[in-house]
Parts: structure tokens; C-alpha cells; sequence
């Protein structure tokens, strides 16, 4: 029957949750809106339905929380991040009080890394990257066989490498992050900035995101195009640069922004190789992540059955 | 009395080895003039006398050599470098052969950096980087007090971080890498295609390198100094970046360019700090390297004692 544990990622728009068994298979899983504007308390409730109802008639041996933000892993924290953050409130020694289980909490792609690595694209591999385009761009990295995890756990922030010193502003303060160019939040600021949006289809778009950005590069449109191409040169750069760091020998890439906008996953995948050191390259593979929306579900799940 | 190891560095220029124990103590020590153009046979040579004299009298458990080029560790070949790569050659092998001892082969700065993490600025660090700026610039990791090695032990090619897009070629092919703009190679480059080189006092230097740099911006010259300039912004924003993937609790910066060049390390050390994301920046110390130019001789006796 194997061992179970429940698997929760907290995104910035949902929460999903699942029930995993040591194989990660996900027995059953829930989705809800997260309600972010109520503050840790509200989330925390929401979390503990959730995990509430996927425990239900099983022995869970614990709980894996992934959250869209930088968790400080020693302390049990979300130090910062978009709209889910409190960095006074010792989040993962309440969550644990409350579901009565030994609770681990990790950025949410460092999780959906985790999950890849143990039961999806990484499969066997000891030394992984993963980069994830989404609203932002994040990822994480196995090495030598072990998590990535850094100093606090913080580990493996991808999208701040930067690849213009004088390229658009990111919200961490630096010019030209990769973030700041192919993230959805990225795209969307830039096409705002550009002296071309009057004469685009996405001046027309009901919500400027990277979802408009895909649509309007399906159906030709100039400046989409131009943004697409931009993104796909900054993460291919990026790409490149973290694997002569790292010299891994599974690149997994993934995301709404990575799956959703045509041509970019094609095209990051050949340059990055194209452009990697030769001792690199020839050991390299690029695909695509495998376990889609559910990568965090189950690479929290796995991270509470089985520690790095 | 301890165990003892030979280290030995080969760079381009110069063969330093000596006889090291496990405290990375430098009981007597070597150095003489590459012989690159002898190819790999004369360099055997060169390292088989410099063993010879460094172990003479004693028991030597093994011999650690760093070399100036890509390492395949797990074939135990150099596969490409500046001037000292013989791919089909297994170096290794035949050095074990011709030495009577195990060896160990890495890249220099990969050996540099196991240095500085066990007997020098990295003491007792379990998350390391390490950045050595000299006529090329590299450097190599401890993750979870590990060396990240990477598929066949290139990991650490930090000379490879792209900083600009549309930044000067490298001699990896990719443009904007950090090399290119902060390596002596990379600073004489510069020099050689600006215009303002005619005006400058590095159009009289008798041979155009790092040292000529920074002799002249010791001079207050114009040119040495914009150069100067750009090399620190290019560091600094290269280290942010790999600060952000591997959130190190310590940042070892050495070689001979970021000595000697006036004023780069203080701008180095500062200007990262800054620049790397909060959740980094408050474990992160920055320091020079404190083993110099014996810090390759120590790491490879280290490795040699101690495989990682």
C-alpha cells in the first residue's frame, strides 16, 4: 500500500493539494482560490481544510508545503515573495500545530523541482536544473544527488540572474534580470513601456499578462513577437550561464509562460546547448517538465516522506 | 607527523608543486616555467621531476594536480583550455603510471577553491563559492559541503556568466561573458579595440595585460580607469547572480587581476552584497582569499588526501 503524506502548494492565485503515495502517485487532489488578502491566518485555515480533507481515512506520515515566495528553510519562514509573505510569523511550526504532523516548507518551485527530479523528467539523474516561467520565473537544482538548498534554503533563485547591465529594472532591485524579460509580470511591464503598444493588439487585452502575450504572438501580431523574441534571448543567456555554473546533465524547463508561448521552449532548448561550454553541452539533455501543474503537489508530498 | 600529499599547479605559465600534510601545511614547495609548448610529454616530464623533488624521503599518499583547462574527472583528461588541453590524452592514467601514486585531476581554480574551503577563507563553511580573476577568470563551489563537481567535474565555470547580451565576444563564442571584460585577457581586449587607445598610456605598455591595467590606473589614466570600471560592474553583477543560485553563506575572491587591479575588490565585495536578493544577503559574507598563489598546490594535496 505504501506511505502517504499530503502535498500543498500555495501559489499566488491557487491553492492546490493533493494525497501521495511514496511512488508520486497523487491519490486524490482539490484546487481552490488562495485568499491571499486575508493574511497568514486566512491562509492557514485554508491549508489546514485542505490537507483536512485529503488526510481523510489515511495515516499521513506528513506535510509538504511549497509556497510562491523566499522561504528561509532553518527558520520556518516566508521571508519575502510577491503577496504571500510574513516574515515574523513562524509559519511552518503553526501550520504543524495545526495539522498534528511534521510539516516542510520550501519555495514552491523548489519543490516542483523536487517532484520532477524524484518522480518526473529528472528521473536518475544526480545533478539537475529546472527553471520554471510563470507570473515569475523561478527553479531549483539537484547537485552531487542532494538538493540545492543554500545557507536558509534559499537556493536556486534562477530568475535573478541578470543578462544586461543596463536591461529593464526587476523587482529585486537590479537591472536586467531574466525575470524582468520573460516572466508574465515581465512581459506584461514591458509591453506597457513600449512606444509600439498603441499600435499592437495587446493595448486591447482585457488583462495584459503572458497568457495575452502568447495570443497575440498566435496571431502575428509586432510587438508580441518582438517581447517573445527578448524573453527567449534573456533565458536562453541565462540558461546557458547557470549551466556553466552548474554543469548539470538534465535542464528541465516548465511553467505557464514556457509551455504557453509558441516557439520559446524550442527555442531555449537549442540555444542554451548551442551556447553552453563544449565540456558541458555534450553531457546535456533539455526537456520539457512532466508533471505540469501538479510538479509542486507531489515534489512537497515527496519532500515530508522523504527529507534531502 | 601526519599524512602527505604532493599538490601540484599547472598553470599557463608557471608549474608550482609542493609537498603538503593534512593540516595543508607547505612543507617545501617548487616552480619553474610551463613548458606548453612541449605538449603533454614534456609537461609529464615537468611533473614527474617536480613529484620526484617534492617527495623525496617521504611517504606520499598521493598526488592532486590542478590544471589551467576544462577536467573530464570522471576520464580523467583535460579537454580544452588556453594552451594546455590534450583531449584524447589520458592524463591521468599516465601520470599515475609515471608518478607510482593515485592522482587526482581538476581544473586549478577547482583545486584553488577546495584550498580556501578547507585550509583557508572558506574554514568550516558548509556553502562556498569562490571567484579567482587572474589571466582567465573560474572558480568552483562547496554545496552542502560538498565541491559541486557537475557531470564530469566542469562545475564552477563562473568565467562564463553572460552579463550583456550584446557584450564583448568571448573566447567561448558567447558574447558579454564576464571573462571578457574582467580578465586580463579580457582588459587587454578591450584596450586593443577601443578608440581611445592611442591617448592612452596603454598604447605604450611593453606588454598589454592585467598588470599594465592596473599600473595605469594607478597613473590615473583615462582609459585603464573606464575599463577598471567596467570590469568591477561586470563582476559585481555576475556575482549577484551566482549568489542568487547558490546562496553561499561566503564569497572567496582571488587572483592576481582582482589584487591587483586598484580599488575591484572593494567594489566587488560592496556592490554584490547589494545587489543579491535580501533573503541572501544577511548570510552572506565576502572575503579575499587568504592562501594566494600556493592555494591550488594546497587544494590538490588536499583532494589527493581527501577525495570529495
Amino acid at each position: 500500500m505504501g506511505r502517504f503524506a499530503v502535498g500543498i502548494d500555495i501559489g499566488r492565485t491557487n491553492i492546490r493539494a493533493g494525497l501521495v503515495n511514496d511512488k508520486g502517485e497523487v491519490l486524490r487532489s482539490i484546487k481552490e482560490r488562495t485568499d491571499a488578502a486575508g493574511g497568514f491566518l486566512r491562509v492557514e485555515e485554508q491549508v489546514a481544510a485542505a490537507f483536512g480533507r485529503m488526510a481523510q481515512g489515511r495515516e499521513v506520515a506528513g506535510a509538504g508545503v511549497g509556497i510562491a515566495g523566499q522561504c528561509d528553510a532553518v527558520r520556518g519562514v516566508v521571508r519575502c515573495g510577491p503577496n504571500l509573505f510574513w516574515p515574523d510569523v513562524p509559519f511552518r511550526d503553526r501550520l504543524a500545530d495545526a495539522l498534528g504532523v511534521p510539516v516542510t516548507l520550501r519555495n514552491d518551485v523548489v519543490m516542483a523541482t523536487v517532484g520532477e527530479w524524484r518522480h518526473g523528467a529528472g528521473l536518475g539523474c544526480n545533478d539537475v536544473v529546472a527553471l520554471f516561467v510563470g507570473t515569475g520565473i523561478g527553479g531549483g537544482a539537484i547537485v552531487n544527488g542532494r538538493l540545492l538548498e543554500g545557507r536558509s534554503g534559499c537556493g536556486g533563485h534562477f530568475g535573478h540572474v541578470s543578462v544586461q547591465l543596463d536591461g529593464p529594472l526587476c523587482g529585486c532591485g537590479r537591472p536586467g534580470c531574466v525575470e524582468a524579460y520573460a516572466s508574465g509580470c515581465g512581459l506584461a511591464a514591458r509591453a506597457l513601456n513600449d512606444e509600439g503598444l498603441s499600435s499592437s493588439s495587446l493595448s486591447s487585452a482585457a488583462k495584459l499578462d503572458g497568457a495575452a502575450v502568447a495570443r497575440a504572438v498566435a496571431e502575428g501580431d509586432e510587438l508580441a513577437i518582438r517581447l517573445r523574441d527578448d524573453a527567449a534571448a534573456a533565458l536562453t543567456s541565462a540558461l546557458a550561464s547557470i549551466i556553466n555554473c552548474l554543469e548539470p546533465e538534465m535542464a528541465i524547463l516548465g511553467g505557464a509562460v514556457m509551455d504557453g508561448l509558441p516557439g520559446l521552449y524550442e527555442r531555449c532548448a537549442a540555444e542554451a546547448v548551442e551556447k553552453c561550454l563544449p565540456s558541458h553541452r555534450d553531457h546535456l539533455a533539455v526537456t520539457r517538465s512532466v508533471l505540469g501543474d501538479m510538479a509542486g503537489v507531489i515534489g512537497s508530498a515527496s519532500m515530508a516522506l522523504e527529507p534531502l
